[in-house]
């Protein structure tokens, strides 16, 4: 029998303007308790290290000030060259193309190092976009399936999953 | 018949070191939505504008570097002057004084304008600290539940509810 590998330690995620809040914060919440008890390490990921808000167009359309702020620890375009986890939330705001450019561009080159790839939501759509699942089945929030599945130019196959929360495993 | 007041618009929430990510963030995340229907503010109050991290001792006794650092809005020292909620998280780091000393002073003088205080968690604690529930029931999350009622100076009656969510109205 082989020795299955250890867990990974060394999570990153993904911020973009207009994410969505409890995407990223509900697993993190998580991985913050398991962190009290053995060493991980997080990295939050964004096109500069300014903090990134989750206002969005619809915030702006009500005149709504209503969003809050997270600090990123590295830019896409340094980031630490060992995560072993990346998790994508989704969000309003990736509805448009400028807000998540970056990110795309930066999954296409960073997803082979990754053992695993977590997404949430419309953040399906993001790695979608990047190319990484041609031809891979995955699937998406129910709720924004005809978004993802019409508005993504790569080739893969989408399928209903009774929870908006998936993983994608390579 | 007299007409209802209108629901509250202005919404704050405290920011501690140490504080529970999903705490703040799950109602928080609620109210992002609401707040792409209908105009809302939310102010994030700390003791400083500095980013406010969810590290704590835990974190710190593994070697762990796994935080995350939200960014507030305004200081207890100049708060806006017309909050109507306010939202107190819990968390690890509020079993440390020197983490809490400054939400309670603020939560002392702000607590009469407000028209609704809300805890998560050990944030009832943090409220209980300021003496504003000196006198009345209220409750916590069980599985802090001693803690909560050992630590407190205050003479508030403590009571088990299922929930770990209280909301607190005058």
């Amino acid at each position: 029998m082989t020795t299955p590998p250890p867990p990974p330690t060394k999570i990153g995620a993904i911020l973009f303007p207009g994410f969505q809040l409890l995407d990223l914060c509900g697993p993190l919440d998580v991985l913050n308790i398991l962190s009290g008890q053995r060493p991980l390490s997080l990295s939050l990921l964004a096109a500069t290290l300014d903090p990134v808000s989750t206002q969005h167009h619809l915030h702006d359309a009500q005149g709504s000030r209503f969003s809050e702020r997270l600090v990123p620890t590295h830019t896409f375009a340094e980031p630490p060259s060992d995560l072993e986890v990346l998790l994508i939330p989704g969000g309003t705001g990736a509805r448009k193309e400028e807000n998540i450019d970056d990110v795309v561009r930066f999954l296409r080159g960073y997803y082979p190092k990754l053992r695993y790839c977590l997404t949430v939501c419309t953040g399906s759509a993001i790695l979608a976009k990047s190319g990484v699942l041609d031809g891979r089945r995955a699937t998406s929030n129910k709720k924004a399936f005809s978004w993802v599945s019409i508005n993504l130019i790569c080739l893969f196959v989408l399928l209903f999953l009774p929870s908006s929360m998936i993983g994608m495993f390579d």
